[in-house]
């Protein structure tokens, strides 16, 4: 064979040892391995003080595979660790003890929960957490901004080539969006499964080819515990009230037409929204087009009945959830980047129409706060839904106006979590209150009938919170889905 | 609130412009715009002379969009274009006059047939052809070996965030696997669809962030068109014995056994040896894993009677399969490069434990021509095949031991496609051929009763193809999965 051929090139002949390519991103060259245990991989992946460590969170409440993780980093000697988990549950309670002992120093999260929360309050973090939106936290990843140095990722199952899937496995949970910009950008990719098969028996959610480790545990966690909190349709008749009128809200505002999409989140009012919505869509003989967010059975209902022909799914919330994922063609995965990624085009939240939300606290400008209670204490954060606030046409707040006799409509949120500006609506038992800059919607519901109130008339005859005393160091900084700083959260203890 | 906060870094605050993020690649941040026609978009997307220009074949003989395209840029003016569409067909008929122009002067493709496939024997393209495998495709693309300057992507339907899916529209034809390296890595990405809706119905095959330009055109193609060629299991008796001898010769082999991962390829005599490996593991109460490749209404049929739960789709050979992929939840795309990515450990042909593949010509060392007639003419490309071959674990040729009156079985393939180290077995109605590096297979083979027999007896009675006279220059080089260069094909001149 010639050496060369004009309008070609030079001419390698075939049993040529070729060069490798280059992959993308480069890491991939090495291969895929096998770690006999966390420490191990942790070991291998060349963890060092000061790095970050990723995690997601579908399996919730479940969850084994983060405080298995930080045992190993701890028993390493290593310190100083950021965790990048997508949220942090109660169930992760033994991370305070590693924040205690400085194994782990910074935390960015989108979520977090239980004892963790607690703690943060009580400055027990070296430096402050950061709280990210969903959408934000997949840009970071993605964007370079922060890019974690190991990923550990959960997986239901995995196979001999490392595709990876939460489908299938003892502990199925669902897709794996939360975990997809972290096992494509992450500098180390460790996979954590209790069930490592020859071949999936589905696609993966993830590509072997992004996984660097797997360690075999004897389980990744219950996947009993992703229904942490209510999944289930509110049966209670103030609550039932709140959905019907933020369903007729829908109606009233011109949404509800072919190719609504949807989507609410898995409080036992906000589901409720979704049925009476679904029943109001069937009377009027309206097809929506997706529903999406985290999916409970409620939604799976109303995909089921051909409402919603197609449900986008970032997580599941509830195990029948899991189960449609497996079984209803119409209901596909989507990684945390799609969802909610504040600079995409194509994002899911952009595309959305109605999105109902709930709220601790909202204020006089319709800030929402989701990430403290009244007092201070942290008690969750974004998540998606600053997120779906920005992305949708039509943002509706679903509360009661009270929770353990204080009002939770007041003069300036405790911390701000969602600007004012990204809420159409507030609905609870005392009625409707609108975004005066929103006239077209308040004449929408005037005219059909709704009732329109201002939250300053929505809190009236109920106590407002306890105002806070001195104030301690900043414990968390919020970030807005653009990078920028929206609140700041100071500890409990004056400090 | 501070300008810095220890343990944070500078704090912008909430409602400052915030700087874009780096997105990647890079080239998103210019968004999505709507061009009127194909050389408007060709013009904002400024293609210049000597550019590249990537298309999928996923409407394969009825695709619309490539001659569309041509026409468009020949009006501009431009010339001296690299195409690489992933296959041409006998629509592509006008593309030899864009040759002989010099609008086209080089072609990088998996499979060429019909009038262009002859012009190039005739040596109408200016540079030789590059006939590669679809997985060195696919690696091409993502390695930056050779990146597209433009990729102009046929949709059966396009949302308005520049969503992309084959699987609803008119012409819908199925995945969009093909066209998915070209998305991701090309310098600039223009879809085109004659279905543009509000919001995708679906998951999109391709997400809007990695569109530049949407054109809408009246038709893209015709989808009756994927149905090039037979997709039919075989009604002739002797392709039926060949098919059973196959077929039995996988269960002689030890394959067919739970989890079995199985191709094969879209003609008669292949499909009939799917129907009756089905039939085989239906009484032996074999599960598989999954099917893939080309799908095709047979395979959809095994995947529907629970034989192979999964199927993993790179191309719809067939309607059924837009249909099975539109509606059965175990029916999965995949993009080219994890198919069949040589570099990839996780590539789905890497998974395959048998593949059964055709052949124009088997010569005696094994080695398999499915890119030129024994008169040296062009009729195909590898495609998937070498791909397939060097993936799979147990890779079985079915073939007519003769065509035309002329054996089929030569000493030397008139153009080596797939090397003879990749090919297992050889089935015609003579008998099955083993490669002799195969001592367990032949055992196994003749324990089972199976009618072993030589590739020299397998020929024997039958006359040898004519050889052909003096050969003209290089008109393609055909490069072996690794990007080796496994063969030359010259022209039939003598120029």
């Amino acid at each position: 064979m010639t050496d060369r051929l004009a309008g070609y090139g030079p001419v390698v002949p075939f049993g040529t040892a070729m060069p490798a390519w280059p992959t993308r991103p480069e890491r991939r060259a090495a291969g895929l391995s096998f770690a006999p245990d966390l420490e191990s991989a942790l070991r291998a992946a060349g963890l060092q003080d000061g790095q970050s460590v990723s995690f997601h969170h579908h399996l919730r409440n479940g969850d084994g595979v983060l405080n298995a993780t930080l045992d190993a980093a701890a028993g390493l000697g290593v310190g100083d660790l950021t965790l990048c988990p997508s949220s942090v549950f109660p169930v992760h309670a033994p991370l305070v003890g590693h924040m205690a002992r400085g194994t782990v120093t910074g935390l960015r999260t989108g979520y977090v929960s239980g004892p963790v929360a607690q703690a943060l309050g009580q400055g027990v973090l070296a430096r402050p957490a950061v709280l990210t939106t969903h959408g934000g936290r997949a840009r970071d990843v993605e964007s370079g901004r922060t890019v974690p140095d190991v990923a550990v990722i959960a997986a239901a199952m995995a196979d001999r080539a490392g595709n990876l899937t939460g489908l299938y496995g003892d502990e199925a949970f669902g897709p794996m969006g939360y975990a997809q910009p972290d096992a494509a950008h992450a500098r180390h990719v460790i996979a954590v499964t209790d069930c490592l098969v020859d071949t999936l028996p589905v696609a993966p959610a993830i590509p072997g080819h992004q996984v660097d480790q797997i360690v075999v545990l004897p389980r990744i966690g219950a996947a009993a515990g992703i229904v942490s909190g209510t999944t289930q349709i509110t049966q209670d008749p103030e609550g039932l009230r709140i959905a019907d009128m933020a369903a007729r809200l829908i109606a009233a505002s011109g949404a509800m037409r072919d190719g609504l999409n949807f989507q609410t989140g898995a409080g036992a009012v906000s589901l409720a929204v979704a049925a009476r919505l679904g029943s109001f869509m069937r009377d009027a003989g309206v097809t929506g087009g997706f529903a999406c967010g985290g999916i409970t059975a409620p939604l799976v209902d109303l995909h089921r009945a051909g409402l919603f022909p197609v449900l986008r799914d970032v997580q599941c919330f509830d195990l029948a959830g899991v189960e449609s994922l497996r079984d209803d063609p119409g209901h596909s995965p989507m990684s945390a980047s799609e969802y909610a990624h504040p600079d995409r085009a194509d994002s899911v939240v952009g595309a959305l129409d109605v999105v109902i939300l709930g709220a601790a606290e909202v204020d006089l400008e319709f800030n929402v706060n989701v990430t403290t209670g009244s007092d201070g204490a942290i008690l969750g954060g974004s998540g998606g839904h600053a997120d779906c606030a920005a992305g949708a046409d039509l943002t509706i707040i679903v509360t009661r106006r009270a929770a353990r006799g204080s009002s939770r409509i007041v003069d300036r949120v405790t911390c701000r979590t969602t600007p004012g500006r990204d809420i159409d609506a507030v609905v609870t038992e005392a009625g409707i209150a609108i975004n005066p800059a929103r006239t077209e919607l308040i004449d929408r519901a005037r005219a059909a009938g709704l009732p329109v109130v201002s939250l300053d008339e929505m809190r009236r005859g109920l106590p407002l919170p306890e105002t806070r005393g001195d104030q301690g160091p900043v414990v968390a900084v919020c970030e807005y889905r653009d990078g920028s700083v929206i609140d700041l959260v100071r500890g409990r203890d004056g400090g």
